[in-house]
């Protein structure tokens, strides 16, 4: 079967002001929206980043796989690598989204085109996605909740504010981890850290220790933290922790942690890439590897990345940036076809709003903290042309072309600047 | 599509006396034939070892996969899981056929019905194997010609000898080459070695550098060297050689030897396993993996296998045992999807005779040294089912049940034992 057309459509839909340690969420995230149609007339998806680098090659890419085999990955493959070669270096993307640096475009562009193609060839067959990557081996892939500290508008006001309201304090903290156990029964908990003082984020651990003494939980500094800051906050963590997620800068640096304290160390920031994975394992720097197949080259790069994880004695586990539901249906199918999935993945699907999914139906549900694997065809799920119309229109109308949560940031405080780490 | 029948067959077929290091090929080499049928009436074929302990292991499967989907590979790896357990442990097997050890069981079982459900899906959905692998970045898969030290006959003569006459000397070892090339086209060369006097297999090496100056070469001892005997070989090969194949055994003895003299090392005998890769890595044992389907849990996780051999540097070839076509177009299936196959793959297919083959039409071409893939369903063969049954009478007829080239040689020399190394 040929690929007959490809289409990506850059789409931006509403973002909370979730605080992270390069700053703050801007009021719209971007993801591109790829259809890729086979000349038996099926059309398999993909979801990746819409930021302008990213795009640039998407786009590029769309006429040169017309005619190429939908089952030729690695055509796909030499394609991609064509493009790239040709656009030449871009600048870097914002480096919370590690599929937006300049190093990852072949990966990243390949990555949003194999699920498509994937999603086409099982359409085709009239099969889940899943079965192509080996069967499933669970299908109910767990997620955990994902918290942020937040302000309860944006400053710019561009829209009306999100229902979350304001999570700066413990016991703000603490009623949204409830709402979002309530309202979707996740069985573990993390929380987005690097943002505000870390005794603080601390102490809010501790209040979520107490407050859901039976859900594993998580804090993610991004990086944050000095070493010191990072052997301090252990100190006080002690044993609370189910792992602790990039709390300081690079793989000396988690190595020497790791040695320090023993603590199981995660990133998704420090191997992020399978030659990043061979210097992790010499240094033994993380212990966890949050996979996300937007920038590992894919399902199938994932499930190798997978294979690698057991091979080395490596937990797995997934990460996510802001996304819609065909990419939590990506992370999904081919989480339940990973035997060695040890944590529950990371999304941030629960804070997009209900309007702005692309998919028919709108938003998919996660009850008891997991997203169900159905024998739908392919991903299984369809593209609302609707809602896809609507949100690049909402794209077109903003002027928002690369995320930049320092820019973002500076509206608050103008003199912000990213300092990594910052405490 | 759900698996409706599993048959395995044990097949027997002429082998030459070929020697090693454990001994003498047996007049016999014993192999499974594995047929999956679905319930759309479609057969996928798959080819393994047929020594008893893997036999045993392989037809306890059958009944176990019937009302399988044939896209579950990992509900296949949760039945063989299951099937190995309750048989509980078995003896070992030889040892020049990594895929019959006991710690193998499951991942050979594994991959004898991988190749065969892969099959049956590709041919079921009209495509060849090798889509289903990420498509072929070759269509002709480059082998090398695979020399051996013979003898003219088997000595119980229970049949007339073959046509390759007796290759001891450097003079019959060059003509060896000679009709090999010349019958397949092969472009580089493997020298079985071991099994003489070290400086003696040296001294063919060097004519058939002589004799074949641009063939790349390759000598493998299976170990069977001490590492000063490596040493001094190495010594002597100077820069004659592509790899040196297993010239010693042990991680601890390769890292060594590797460290000593630099040279590029290949080996399917230390590194036969994910584990072992591990070590290897930490070791830097091995510059080169001889990978082989039929042990390291089939097709797909070769591919996996070959990411890492990517990752962490390795070049990859593919390591061969007495086979017929099924297995051939296995091997030519992955290694056709495979970007970094580094290096020409090993086969024992020109050993076997002419009328002995279990495919339709008899032997497949080898020219130019490569195997081609075509766009046929599935592995591009079709079972022939009356040589099927001759192969297996044959089998019935015989006494070997499971491969012992040492047992042979006592045949020839009632003191002979395995000793590693030898030399």
């Amino acid at each position: 079967m040929k690929i007959k057309r490809v289409r990506v459509t850059p789409i931006a839909f509403r973002d909370a002001p979730l605080l992270n340690a390069s700053g703050i969420h801007e009021p719209f995230a971007l993801r591109s929206i790829i259809e890729v149609e086979g000349d038996n007339g099926h059309i398999g998806l993909g979801e990746s980043y819409g930021d302008a680098p990213v795009l640039a090659v998407l786009q590029a890419m769309q006429d040169s796989l017309v005619g190429l085999d939908a089952f030729d990955l690695n055509g796909l493959r030499a394609r991609v690598i064509q493009t790239v070669a040709r656009l030449g270096p871009v600048q870097a993307g914002a480096e919370l989204a590690p599929g937006s640096h300049p190093s990852k475009q072949v990966a990243n562009a390949y990555s949003a085109f194999e699920v498509a193609f994937l999603d086409l060839q099982a359409r085709s067959l009239g099969l889940p996605l899943v079965d192509l990557l080996g069967g499933a081996v669970r299908t109910e892939v767990p997620f955990s909740a994902y918290l942020f500290f937040k302000y309860a508008k944006h400053i710019d006001a561009p829209y009306a504010p999100d229902s979350w309201g304001e999570a700066l304090s413990e016991e703000q903290i603490v009623a949204q981890a409830a709402r979002m156990i309530e309202a979707h029964g996740f069985q573990s908990i993390k929380l987005k850290a690097g943002a505000l003082e870390p005794e603080h984020e601390v102490a809010c651990i501790k209040a979520l220790k107490k407050a859901f003494p039976d859900h594993p939980l998580r804090i993610d500094p991004n990086g944050n933290w000095s070493l010191d800051t990072a052997l301090r906050m252990a100190e006080l963590l002690g044993d609370d922790l189910q792992y602790y997620e990039d709390p300081t800068p690079g793989l000396e640096g988690m190595a020497e942690l790791h040695e320090r304290t023993g603590m199981l160390l995660a990133t998704n920031m420090v191997v992020t890439d399978f030659e990043e994975f061979r210097r992790s394992v010499a240094l033994n720097s993380v212990q966890i590897i949050l996979a996300d197949h937007h920038y590992w080259g894919g399902l199938r790069d994932t499930q190798a990345l997978a294979r690698m994880c057991d091979t080395f004695g490596l937990g797995l586990s997934m990460h996510s940036n802001s996304h819609l539901g065909i990419s939590l249906m990506a992370m999904a199918h081919v989480a339940a076809a990973v035997p060695n999935l040890t944590y529950a993945c990371d999304t941030h699907y629960p804070w997009q709003e209900e309007d702005e999914e692309v998919i028919k139906g709108g938003k998919l549900p996660i009850r008891n903290g997991c997203v169900s694997i159905t024998r739908a065809p392919g991903l299984g799920v369809e593209l609302d042309q609707d809602q896809l119309a609507k949100l690049h229109e909402q794209y077109l109308s903003i002027d928002i072309r690369s995320r930049d949560d320092a820019r973002q940031m500076r509206k608050y405080d103008p003199a912000w600047t990213i300092r990594k780490p910052r405490f």
